[in-house]
């Protein structure tokens, strides 16, 4: 029963993981800006250019000289005289004095000498060159000075950004067309089984047919990974071996995935062992589902041995592979963002084991406006149990149960 | 100030766009399952095939008839003949009789005869062909039985499921190769502005790069939808009409960006009532920021004049674009599954005006534990606050504003 017995924690899992997984920038790659959503920033990334590069209006009104306006008052306007005009995208070329406004669109480029805009709002016309303004308006006031969005040298993100739309959207602002980003670190699947056949193949009895590597290879995608599906290969050492070995030369991690019985996961062992160091760091983990999971590092590379059935697969990934692959991925996102979760009532009680790590598969449903958590049954081996499931309930290591009625967090899928 | 005055509630601005959007289902493409993930079905899909299609043993050890192994004890152990051995992959084809056993390895196909598997950990061997079993096993136990996962003709997933890798893998398991999915909506881009130029072209002063339209086409890809830019087009009536008659022919929806005086805001209205009913279905909303905002629709296919604040693109975006866009995908999600949200702590008094619903702009931060909402200050106009961003916070029209301390629901970028 090896691994089953001196099953580590899951925090001692992730422990070994972290201790032994070495800190290794990804390569980069150059990409035009419009490729770049989702994708990870692999330079601090400094403005070339003043956003904007000069003085706008932020609204349709007159650009004045703000001590001009001081007092003024629907009663006691300031009279103003109306000489210029200034054009969208055109450049400014006038000047402006003391007693002087110039008619401005919003985005339009503020006249030297002007310090604010007042809105048309607060503007009466006397005749066609002159003006009363009934409010004051403070120096700045209803502008955006030349680089006062983004300065020319400043850090406008740092390397290991997750770009967003509004970051590519600033990028483009500042002038940039292409950026230096991490490439996807590329995830090998090696499914084994002598019982697992690929999609199309005609299905005889005893057989079933490949299901864990669509669902790893959706999970590595929505992680930020190239899933690179190996194929799939018979119970035997040196077919996984070999297997193995070519993965580790072309992946930044790889997973093997199949395994349930004792004896296949002993066979991962011995194959993860044999490859390099320090090979298994823990084989058997007091979580459930997926107790049997092997988490090893092989010259730097971190290779899984998942268990086959479905849930394990799904839950292993959430709990191990995820971080592990967001680190591959080179991206330091705050921690507190990156979990999508939701908090609901349990719909019935659940008991679990006490010194294990539970993952309750529940879905969500909404009566009388409360949400609840409602725990789907069934064997872990059941793929439809996940089909249901909208994500799943923790029950830590130190309790035996959840009660019914309880607020819980659901992680959602 | 037309549609300033009498700017509609967001509520309103929501319904008038529910009345007017004619439910339209999209257009159907095959896809092979593995280009599915994330996509929309298009189809209730039915399993052609029961899952498994054997009954399975979910352990290692031995296929026994339960009935044999009732009272069993370690002290009083039932004694088992063993003749057979189930070999994975393979058809068994050997029957079984009452005092009879097979060796079955985890996912091995059960005997015509056994419904049960008794681990190994409970079965102690005699000779070669004896065995002790120490323990009962229920019937069905450890055993998945033929089409327990998933039946033949069940309905497995329904239309407008919107495909995660666990349903992929479901799909993979039940044998289908490809799906119905629907086509992603085209969303046509139209940027306008005489001071807006496109990425690579030298800036002249007056002049600003177009930074919405890179905003646009990465939220518009994150929810689904297929970014279709139409290019930069001059504040001129004809021009705008022109692309925005093209775009009404080849888009499921049409965003024009960039208007933000009146003026502006005024042509895009006037345009947009001028091509087809009902045309302006709202002019100025009580939303800051995103006041100015347009919603219509034309002959069915939705089209919003938007701000050109690229703080309002985002507000509007999530606002009202997002849940047309998603609607336009066919996709039918729970929609208490589809918010990123976070509870945090708010550090900062927010005044806002009564009648207006004012998202705010925050960051997240850890302070000894604890997660704060800090408020990003800056104008709208400044793309920089929506990079420093981590989410926003909303204040609800019937509110003054929030008290610094108060728990704050923050919606995620």
């Amino acid at each position: 029963m090896l691994g089953r017995e001196n099953a580590v924690s899951v925090d001692e899992a992730r422990d070994l993981l972290a201790r032994h997984i070495p800190a290794k920038a990804p390569s980069v790659e150059k990409l035009e800006i419009g490729d770049c959503y989702k994708r990870v920033l692999a330079e601090d990334l400094y403005s070339p250019e003043d956003l904007p590069a000069f003085s706008r209006s932020t609204v349709d009104g007159f650009a004045v000289k703000s001590s001009d306006t001081f007092g003024a008052s629907e009663t006691l306007p300031s009279y103003l005289n109306v000489r210029h005009e200034v054009f969208m995208g055109k450049e400014t070329l006038f000047g402006m004095n003391s007693g002087a406004a110039a008619k401005i669109p919003t985005g339009g480029m503020l006249p030297e000498g002007a310090d604010a805009v007042v809105m048309l709002e607060h503007v009466q016309a006397v005749d066609e060159s002159l003006i009363e303004i009934l409010k004051p308006v403070a120096p700045g006031e209803n502008v955006i000075s030349a680089g006062e969005d983004i300065r020319r040298d400043e850090i406008i993100l740092k390397k290991g950004s997750l770009l967003r739309p509004q970051d590519i959207a600033a990028i483009a602002g500042i002038g940039l067309k292409e950026l230096s980003i991490y490439e996807k670190p590329r995830v090998a699947i090696i499914s084994t089984g002598d019982e697992i056949i690929p999609p199309g193949t005609p299905l005889k009895l005893g057989q079933v047919r490949d299901i864990n590597s669509y669902n790893l290879a959706g999970l590595i995608l929505e992680n930020g990974g190239e899933p690179v599906k190996k194929g799939i290969f018979r119970d035997i050492y040196d077919e996984i071996k070999r297997a193995v070995e070519e993965s580790l030369r072309d992946s930044a991690m790889v997973l093997i995935s199949g395994g349930s019985s004792v004896g296949i996961m002993d066979l991962t062992a011995k194959i993860i062992n044999g490859l390099g160091l320090p090979g298994v760091v823990f084989h058997g983990v007091a979580l459930k589902p997926g107790k049997p999971t092997i988490g090893g590092v092989v010259n730097g590379v971190p290779v899984f041995g998942l268990p086959g059935h479905p849930a394990a697969v799904t839950i292993c990934f959430d709990v191990f592979i995820k971080r592990v692959l967001r680190m591959l991925t080179g991206a330091c996102p705050k921690h507190f963002l990156e979990r999508k979760t939701l908090t609901a009532r349990l719909a019935k009680n659940i008991s679990s084991v006490h010194g294990r790590e539970e993952h309750v598969r529940v879905s969500i449903e909404e009566r009388e406006g409360e949400l609840w958590a409602v725990p789907v049954l069934g064997k872990s081996g059941l793929i439809r149990t996940l089909v249901l499931a909208d994500g799943t309930v923790i029950i830590p290591p130190h309790k035996r149960g959840l009660q019914e009625g309880e607020l819980v967090e659901v992680e959602l899928f």
